[in-house]
């Protein structure tokens, strides 16, 4: 296969060279630099169990000109989709397979201006990994992939999902994936929104009563919204979950703290902007929700000063 | 008049050393080291104009013993409240007029543990001052202060708004005082929350486009709650009145973004607490105010951490 993954961040480097282990993979970016050096040394991939993966993917920072691929999959930060694929539309042609697989729910609006529907494909990872260096990534923990069409069955995903899977990277398709994204969405857009806010790790929003009561609201609002959606989830079920992941690693640092820490601009629109966006679809209200994304958005332009 | 100022703080400063000019003033602070300060060296006031004004008010930090006073005003923290009142109980004795001018509504709950209703003052000053060392101030600004009964015609203070007033500090007596609480809350629980918040100057608030849709949120809540109490705001005159307090000082810092910033306890439950105690009581929901309260005490006990 023919695969073009843009967006040679933290999780498109682990998708793209992990990939290029069984198929003839290129790594997209318009870091001129970062792809420079990824051409030169490949990319490490530093396991959770202390091993060393080396993959050598193709880089390009201009595909202008370029085929075609058969499969493209999208791993930029979310308020640069468009930019990315209207850079990269000729490695989009009428057979190309066009994925997303970044965090929040309605990508699929950017990538229908690209592909149609039948050639659009969604899905959410349980991997996470973090930048060390330009291709060099920490692999911090793995799981499951789940892909999906938009409409009619999933099932003839399975070419795909097979062929993630031979390269290390589970993969199911799933007719549910808008739910399981919309599940994912509870933690990020609970306490990991609040460790950004209140620029603390994991393990301080169950630890201080008051950041856990606002992460209750939180994840009671998404609830109340996806429930609006169509998509009926249990609050207490949510929030035990959310707690454990923030129990599991109480001295984790999420990629919203550490953006705003280092005066960078965070996926919150992506993350809680899906909440807000399906709440303003489907009339469930969601204040907190737009607290939030008015906290990190003016915390940006305060570190931009 | 013999009066006793309990709090020692920026505004008990400035009243206690103003009314020493031609009263028999006591100031009272549980801080034995700044009482001794004050004693030895009188109270320094600096002036919005540059000119320093020096008082000598009695101080101490035990009055057990101590005759009752004909006024006693508190300027406490609203969380130390009840303990200063009961500290000091001695001076308080049943011809005692027992008056808070502290920030935010609600107060009188606790002065009703130690005068009976017809003794209790509310009232609300638009001085503002800032501490510099024990007993040294600086006056940031001037204003009216506004004082009321809680029941029947305020204009039996009169007395006492005269002694104000000929002392330097313009009080007028007026029954709707609480009305005038409510509309000293509109800046203090809409941009000085923020300013804390955020950890950012008066001005960004109006200059943030993200900030200021907040902090117009926030305006919106507390008028319609104002409303559910019985106090007809029009939020766009409120915004408008925000938006001129944080254009007058675009440099200015809070105490609620000083106080978070030196690691202290804020006064948010006083101020956006007052917001969310009248919502509770009459159902008008205040859900950014709760969470406004939820992230300041939570920025609290990082800071504590």
């Amino acid at each position: 296969m023919r695969i073009a993954v843009i967006g040679a961040g933290a999780m498109g480097v682990l998708y793209g060279g992990y990939m290029s282990r069984q198929h003839d993979v290129l790594l997209v970016d318009a870091n001129r630099a970062k792809m420079d050096v990824i051409r030169e040394k490949g990319v490490t991939i530093h396991e959770p169990d202390g091993s060393v993966t080396l993959c050598r993917p193709q880089a390009a920072a201009d595909t202008r000109g370029m085929e075609p691929a058969d499969l493209v999959i999208l791993f930029t930060k979310s308020m640069v989709s468009d930019a990315a694929l209207s850079a990269n539309r000729s490695l989009i042609g009428p057979d190309t397979v066009l994925m997303t697989l970044q965090n929040g729910s309605g990508h699929e609006e950017t990538l229908l201006k690209y592909a149609d529907r039948a050639h659009v494909v969604i899905g959410t990872t349980q991997h996470n990994s973090a930048v060390l260096d330009f291709g060099e990534i920490r692999h911090g923990g793995s799981g499951k992939t789940c892909i999906g069409c938009l409409d009619g069955d999933s099932q003839r995903l399975a070419p795909i999902a097979q062929a993630f899977t031979a390269c290390g990277l589970e993969t199911v398709c799933d007719d549910r994936v808008q739910r399981l994204i919309w599940d994912k969405l509870f933690t990020n857009a609970s306490a990991s929104v609040l460790t950004g806010v209140l620029q603390v790790p994991m393990g301080f929003i169950v630890r201080d009563a008051h950041a856990w009561a606002l992460c209750e609201t939180l994840v009671r609002e998404a609830a109340a919204v996806a429930a609006g959606d169509g998509f009926a989830f249990d609050a207490e079920e949510k929030l035990a979950q959310v707690r454990a992941v923030c129990e599991r690693s109480p001295e984790g640092l999420t990629s919203i703290y550490a953006d705003l820490r280092d005066g960078r601009r965070t996926e919150v629109d992506t993350i809680s902007g899906s909440v807000v966006r399906a709440s303003r679809r489907n009339g469930v209200p969601a204040p907190t929700h737009e607290a939030m994304i008015a906290l990190v958005h003016a915390m940006e332009a305060k570190a931009a000063l």
